[in-house]
């Protein structure tokens, strides 16, 4: 049998592999200087052989490792039952969803592909067993390796070639079943995030159009995230900029001066935004609505001119020309004169279209206009998406409803990048010291150093050590005690890059034990625990030479650091 | 922080979920002529949606884990590290081991295949860390899916287009170390197939020739296996029947009469196989020797001579003859006649090659012909290779020795398919009455239902129950509790044909609950432990309609049937 070792050792990783020691010698210059990847990189967590791919190493994988088990936690509580798909995805299903021929799916002949994501494989899967009313609702979800050819692959675990993926899928009998899994699963998601107890936020990401896709995302809130985030103040939705309308006053005056981009539609016609100056253009919001083609081209202004001027020459004289005007402009804004030669009758006006993105202090549609919006970045770590009928029918997923009659499943999707949630816990949290990871995820929670102060310590000393690290063992927080054979200051500092929340050392004090803090402290369960049996545990707070450090009695160290670790 | 939750969540999988649930109803003779995979369809561990390709349902993914979990914890004890590469690997590896054209390999495009095996990335990826002999050895390990373009992929889960691998890699400074390592993984090897317990043989893969390749080969015993096995009765050294060569005695007397089988190289010349009467002539032995092209077809033989015969019509009249004659042919043997006619100048003669295949009560070779052969099948499931330098060299894999000079790592892989340990698992012990599992790696390891002469127990008595299911789960064993809607007998039913160890009835007998093992036992370990207490925990053992059960008390139940899976 042995789970007991087994389930001890699944936990255990070394930080004195030949892939983290010795660590790089880093000035602090250099280690500020460094990206979050380097940094993953050269303290052997990852590495990279080519753009987009990723191998784990020990450190990185036991990191990952945990991500899964938080994920997997939270999911199985919700009942969500897990499966594992081929990687290996049959052609037939893609071209039912006419999503074969997307340019970023990896095939390897004409039969095979290599999933990028599993609509068509669980739909199909699903389908065949359940085929009745009784046996629905049905929550499946996978944590595997997923392919996109990505074009231009980034560094790092943002964006790869191969990435490990969380997705769920669910299948409901009708719509109001459909939001009920809908909101269960966000409900998994708000509890995944919050364990991880790096700030986040849902984010609107419904068109707003009535009959659009409800649809959320999930981002970290850093100013290291590249998305732009507007949450309002009032009715505190959050919205991605790409996503969020501004909102439109009944009767509101309308702009004073307007101010155009010019573009160009594959066809060479001429494409006039006009908009309120100041404001900024999303040609994005204008393609979604289908009057335009996807391909518009907005390069430099005098170019679209001109081209459009020679294509002009070139043909019966006049090409077409869109005009399209934003919500904010109106009879009274003064417009920009005609910068080319037209004909009215080749011209097209479409007015009233939402074509500029929201601002700062800008009044929030969600709420009416009563709160205000303001901007934070996010880096986007998850999706939830419902679906409606888009794969079941297509696939012809269908069950029995309790008047017999064949229904096709209302479905939801639900995403979350695992590499890439790594990479950005990692990118949100490491400051010009290296790494630092909340404790329920990090490799090893805690480093065990004995100082040069104890090295002529008896025998029993050193046992009280060795069942120091035994409880916390049982106590199932994950501990190394490093007994390699560099100095005290060697040892600290590299437990404090690789990013483990606790260091402990040994010596000086005994039989207390030194406790530092590495990592970010977001929460005081723990140590008001820890207060109210101060006195009994013999546990103090001093700074010394600068850094704060925590005073305890060996033998009440275990349970002061799994407290410690419930605020980290 | 919450990990006791995540470890026990993570355990736990029910059988009553859409892909189990109900199993389908099925005949005894049905159950019976039902293959293996047929029932891990069925009973909802995999789903194949093609040949060779397979979908992981929660039953399948959750013993696949176990398996995992098993081999894990053994490299872990072993000091081998855990990595996980990349399934994307880059082709400039492979055309420097000369492997990117194998006909087996998936290719994405130009630029990167899916690994099939990783000798390549592992290599480069250790020689970038392990630049000095300080920091050798290196043992490493991942547990990834691998891929094969199988032309002929075949159902179920021994040979698939896709498979999960657990693949290990050591590298030494010279070969007494690498030898060390090889040692190290066979005996890593040793116990995670005896954790199994399941009959398992290591068999020796080596050519038999000085300076050849040292490999193993390990197989489970069974008369399912497709592989053809001989064990030595003196030494016993077993071998496989395609690298066992036959005990070859000092002046042995020639056999009486020699048997031809007559074969064509590509390029149609004659070979003439001669061998003792009665013996089987494997043709591999002697391609291995490179005296005759790999492509040497054996058609019929009519065939092959009249083949022959047009093609020295076409020719000058004379094609070449070559002669390749086994050790047991001496100069009393009675040839048969030659088949064709022929000239001398044209043909070759190969003496005392070994052609023949051994049999049932041949002597063994390696103890010198004391011991006598005997043949058995088995399962193939796992491999160990001492590689040498194979890849370091063609990958320049090197390292600076003790006197400063560049070493190339003296390797070794190991492997084990472990998608194809579960089938086999699956195959060599399931019965009649469907899967039967090892208790280390069944999805579940105990089912406990409620008879209905436990309907109207008082809440107290269920209270009893659930402590008992709570205690087993606190034990680590793993448990569910089956309140499905079925009846008792379908519960149990399903339970068996599932291949769970335990059944456990609260009912009748109550507050005794009656065990039923459906499991193989292969151990009384556990028992005697139980006898050794059975008055204090009223233990007893009684056949109830021919079925052997045992009764125990309900408080001590939880301890009986942790002891009795250590047997299971």
């Amino acid at each position: 049998m042995g789970p007991s070792f087994l389930v001890l050792s699944r936990r255990f990783v070394s930080t004195n592999t030949i892939f983290s020691s010795p660590l790089p010698k880093l000035s602090k210059k250099q280690l500020k200087s460094l990206t979050t990847t380097d940094l993953l990189i050269k303290f052997g967590y990852v590495k990279q052989p080519h753009a987009g791919i990723t191998h784990w190493l020990p450190l990185g994988l036991a990191t990952l490792r945990n991500f899964e088990d938080l994920i997997r936690g939270r999911l199985r509580e919700g009942g969500v039952l897990e499966t594992s798909l081929s990687s290996l995805s049959h052609s037939s299903l893609w071209h039912k969803t006419n999503r074969w021929n997307n340019e970023e799916l990896y095939k390897l002949n004409e039969d095979f592909c290599l999933a990028a994501t599993a609509e068509e494989e669980i739909t199909d899967l699903v389908k065949s067993y359940a085929d009745s009313y009784k046996k629905l609702p049905v929550l499946v979800y996978q944590m595997t390796r997923k392919y996109r050819d990505e074009k231009r692959p980034r560094g790092g675990l943002l964006r790869g070639r191969e990435f490990i993926m969380k997705d769920a899928y669910s299948f409901d009998v009708d719509e109001q079943c459909a939001l009920q899994s809908f909101n269960k699963m966000n409900e998994i998601y708000y509890s995944i995030f919050k364990d991880l107890k790096v700030p986040f936020v849902k984010a609107n990401a419904d068109s707003g159009s009535i009959g659009g896709d409800l649809s959320y995302e999930w981002h970290f809130v850093s100013d290291k995230g590249e998305d732009t985030l507007y949450t309002c103040d009032n009715c505190h939705t959050t919205g991605n900029i790409e996503k969020v309308r501004p909102y439109v006053e009944k009767d509101a005056e309308p702009a004073e001066k307007a101010a155009v981009t010019y573009a160009l539609t594959t066809n060479n016609d001429l494409v006039c935004f006009y908009y309120p100056e100041g404001k900024h253009l999303n040609i994005k919001f204008i393609e979604a609505e289908d009057i335009i083609d996807l391909n518009t081209r907005i390069v430099d202004q005098k170019k679209v001119l001109d081209i459009f001027g020679s294509e002009n020459e070139k043909s019966d004289g006049f090409k077409s020309i869109i005009r399209i005007t934003d919500v904010g402009i109106g009879p009274g804004t003064e417009m920009p004169d005609m910068a080319v030669p037209f004909m009215k009758s080749r011209m097209t006006t479409f007015e009233n279209m939402e074509l500029t993105e929201v601002q700062e202090g800008d009044r929030c549609s969600n709420c009416e206009g009563i709160g205000h919006l303001h901007a934070s970045k996010g880096i986007e770590v998850g999706h939830t998406f419902y679906l409606g009928k888009k794969y079941s029918i297509p696939l012809d997923a269908t069950f029995v409803d309790r008047n017999g009659e064949k229904q096709f499943y209302e479905m939801g999707c639900y995403g979350i990048g695992v590499s890439r949630l790594l990479g950005s816990v990692a990118e949100v949290l490491r400051d010009d010291g290296g790494l630092r990871w909340p404790a329920i995820i990090s490799p090893l929670q805690v480093t065990v150093v004995k100082s040069p102060a104890f090295e002529d310590a008896s025998v029993d000393d050193n046992c009280r050590v060795s069942r120091l690290v035994q409880d916390l063992d049982t106590l199932k927080v994950r501990v190394e005690l490093d007994e390699g054979e560099s100095g005290l200051g060697t040892k600290l500092n590299k437990s404090k890059q690789l990013g483990i929340p606790l260091q402990v050392i040994v010596g000086k004090a005994f039989p207390k034990v030194e406790i530092e803090v590495r990592g970010v402290i977001s929460g005081d369960k723990g140590m008001r625990a820890i207060e109210s049996k101060k006195a009994e545990w013999g546990f103090e707070t001093r700074e010394v030479k600068g850094i704060v450090k925590h005073f305890v009695d060996i033998d009440h160290a275990a349970e002061v650091i799994r407290l410690m670790l419930k605020d980290l």
